[in-house]
């Protein structure tokens, strides 16, 4: 009678070439994921330019998003969150080096 | 160029007398809340059944979730999420008296 259930912060990779996408629900006009980051950063000049509004909150970790247009990225702590229209320009400057950082993002219509 | 922003955390009731709702994001198909429960539980033998389904997040604190034809309710810590289908029954048997709980509850179509 109950659907699935889990722990975010369950199976952290760490030290991993690649930041980890974990789709957790997806209906019609959504879908929310776990992505976890271990150091990377977007590359140099890249911006990412979505279809959909994002909204993002950083569980753990920390981590510098940067939107086109503002001079500094914004520092994220724990808690932060941030609701990312379509096609507004940012990048991830940088995420912890000394530990994961836990986002979780809900992408939306 | 960007939308809303703010921390989960900020601004937690203490020894509020009802559970605190605040609306983080609402569109086509989802609502996405924060509530903040102080102790709280359902009264007895009251049991949620929900016309859309709810997933939701433990952030912070602790909480017991029953699901009716469960002989024990769930204890739930700070990163568990369980997904809740439409009109699975279910009461919030406890939550953490000496801090706040907080949580993240995405409703769904």
């Amino acid at each position: 009678m109950t659907g699935p259930a889990g722990n975010l912060f369950d199976g952290l990779p760490r030290d991993a070439a690649e930041e980890q996408f974990i789709p957790l629900l997806q209906a019609a006009g959504f879908v929310l994921e776990r992505i976890v980051s271990t150091g990377q950063a977007s590359p140099p000049d890249h911006w990412y330019d979505q279809e959909r509004a994002e909204w993002v909150a950083l569980l753990r970790g920390s981590a510098g998003l940067q939107f086109e247009g503002e001079p500094e990225p914004r520092v994220l702590r724990p808690g932060d969150w941030v609701a990312i229209p379509a096609h507004a320009r940012h990048r991830v400057a940088w995420t912890d080096p000394d530990q994961p950082t836990v986002w979780l993002a809900l992408h939306h219509d």
